[in-house]
């Protein structure tokens, strides 16, 4: 048994695959954003311009969110010293649960470390719970939904994304006396499409299941609250649970769903992942709660992105680029192989200042490696014509012009 | 299918058994830990003194951390913005990284969102990644630990506690063949004991399996640099993977393993739970690089938790309280049953500002119920005096004395 050489030829795989990640290490100036510092490790941090953000709306760099942060940082210090049920939770985390409960419309909410850790903890708990619990999972559900899933044990039937007429088809040749769980999500993150939540909804009432939806992607983003675009389709009191994250728009850290105070009662008492965990540093809670608040009343960082996600896909179109059909923010645009991804990636952060990750299997299916943008309300017209025309160039250099 | 029956039949389950949790409402005060403030939700906040938090050395008050924190705070801002793949890894990750895998003379660390999510996403992967593997997990694994092996799917064999002889027996009846991994803590948190690491490795090498020691309760307070167990053992290079908690010791939040490069590698590039969510904020990990560097240098905070723990523990037993025998800074009382536990602190609280938590089922097993203390080196004797002379008054007026 020679531990090394399996270890190694894991990571050969990668390399043959040309999948092999580098982290990039940057800093990003706060009050400057999207402007960052990185690091190359040879001669001094080297300014760009980050593209590939998920703190959409530079919350993150907002006086209300980092006062806030400063303020309870001195008031109550750095950790929340014990999980929810021993010494960890502050009243910060009750505040901001009964702030999110009423963003989405729901009777409470509950914290977790992470999206990732809300999903997981919440759908492998939640499925336990309901005896012989079929679940019913979108097809480009994100990994985090997947894992608490699989993590379940329950049967899962996988519906083709989007595909409401394929979900029928699996409810109604499922036994109408189990227990039923519709998972799916409202903006997909890596093509920038959107569930047809209504539809789904009429099928959760028809067949009697729960429904479970993932809106890291829309919280404070979409609705006239930011309550996401169950808010947008006024539909989210047709959801049984909604889940967000804290690390995105609102630029902090950290995840949540909202819900009925039974299932909230049900998964702080039955899910590990909640249980034995520290809870959240009510230094970042204090910072969300300042986050959400304001991206309730206001609308203009929510205006902004939108401006600057519909100004970069004509852009791209005009210059011929490959832009991905996308009704959102999220601007990708279609490469099809991993080492040119890599490729175009690392010339635009060399040459260019420019950063975005190229996004590689597993993260999207092979065959579909694409640059991932995401625009915001600090991205300015320049930095966007600075960047198209970069993207043409190499693009030309790299012979892969097919539309002008 | 009535979904509300089934969620108010599992939170009936809770109440019957006696185990359904209340979050205790605090804040703690900055600079004056152990007190905090507590919200009872009538007359405003009341002051009290916290009994059983995990940050165990009071660095969430440490004006260094603190410092740092504001500092990157107004440097980079509240979030990372991303994944470490995709746009969130930052400068003070990679220095976090190399201290910590210099903390455990590791090549090189990994940073998870908490220590949870450390063991669930190391171990799952780990295991996945060779094949046929059989893990050899002490009986009383966490749940984090229990999760991550579950996860993986492979074949788990249970060790009794801490008993070597039972660990060989297995390990001697399993095919010489097959990856073999063995898994577990040096400090176990709910009793106070230690493993015997060197004889636990000795197999490790007679049997040639990979080793993995969770230290969360050790890390930062034990080995003269904060290096844990297996430092002050001088067996950390006996040990395949060291995972720990920023959290705890720290003060801060967050999770880590120090290990080979290679390993580093392959958990960085498999694990979903590492690859698919926002990274650590960067204002946490800057706190937490300052704690690291002043715990490796001072022993001053370690020395007073040793004395606190171990005044508590000759008070206790002076007393003629039934506490359990641990040697470490853990100081657990028995109670032995979950009404009496929760009892015993609530009248704790109420009536004598102490706040300790009842520790019920699944956290230990039923029938072992008990109230479990983290002196400090904040806590005064006078502080031990007050908490010894409520105890054996509740003691007496519940009516269980055994000793005297």
């Amino acid at each position: 048994m020679n531990y090394d050489q399996i270890f190694d030829q894991a990571i050969d795989r990668l390399h043959s695959e040309g999948r092999y990640r580098v982290f990039i290490d940057i800093l990003r100036n706060k009050g400057a954003f999207p402007n960052a510092r990185c690091f190359a490790g040879h001669n001094g941090p080297k300014p760009i311009t980050v593209w590939c953000s998920n703190d959409y709306l530079t919350m993150g760099q907002h006086p209300k969110v980092v006062s806030a942060m400063e303020e309870a940082l001195h008031d109550v210090g750095a950790g929340s010293g014990g999980t929810r049920n021993i010494g960890g939770n502050t009243h910060y985390h009750i505040e901001l649960e009964r702030e999110l409960a009423d963003l989405h419309g729901k009777e409470g909410a509950l914290l977790f470390t992470s999206g990732y850790v809300s999903n997981d903890a919440t759908l492998s708990t939640l499925a336990k719970l309901l005896p012989g619990c079929v679940v019913f999972s979108d097809a480009l559900n994100h990994a985090s939904m997947i894992a608490g899933i699989r993590n379940s044990g329950c049967e899962k039937k996988v519906w083709r994304h989007n595909d409401v007429e394929h979900l029928e088809e699996l409810l109604a040749a499922t036994d109408p006396n189990v227990p039923k769980l519709i998972a799916f999500e409202s903006v997909y993150s890596m093509d920038g499409d959107v569930a047809p939540i209504h539809a789904i909804c009429a099928l959760a009432d028809k067949y009697n299941a729960i429904t479970y939806l993932d809106e890291v992607h829309a919280v404070g983003m979409y609705g006239k609250r930011g309550g996401g675009i169950s808010e947008r389709d006024e539909a989210a009191d047709r959801i049984t649970i909604i889940e967000g994250t804290l690390g995105k728009a609102f630029g902090v850290m950290g995840g949540y769903i909202a819900t009925d105070t039974r299932i909230i009662d049900c998964i702080r008492s039955y899910a590990p992942g909640f249980i034995f965990t520290t809870s959240l540093s009510p230094v970042l809670v204090a910072g969300v709660l300042a986050s959400v608040r304001h991206l309730k009343a206001s609308s203009e960082e929510r205006d902004g992105q939108q401006r600057a996600a519909a100004e970069l896909k004509a852009m791209f179109r005009d210059a011929g680029l490959p832009v991905m059909d996308s009704v959102t923010h999220i601007v990708p645009l279609m490469v099809g192989d991993p080492v040119k991804a890599k490729k175009i990636s690392d010339i635009l952060l060399a040459e260019y200042g420019a950063y975005v990750q190229p996004i590689n299997f597993p993260t999207v299916p092979r065959g579909t490696e694409r640059l991932r943008f995401t625009p915001g309300p600090a991205h300015t017209e320049a930095m966007m014509r600075d960047l198209t025309d970069a993207l043409v160039e190499i693009w030309d250099r790299l012979e892969m012009r097919i539309a002008a």
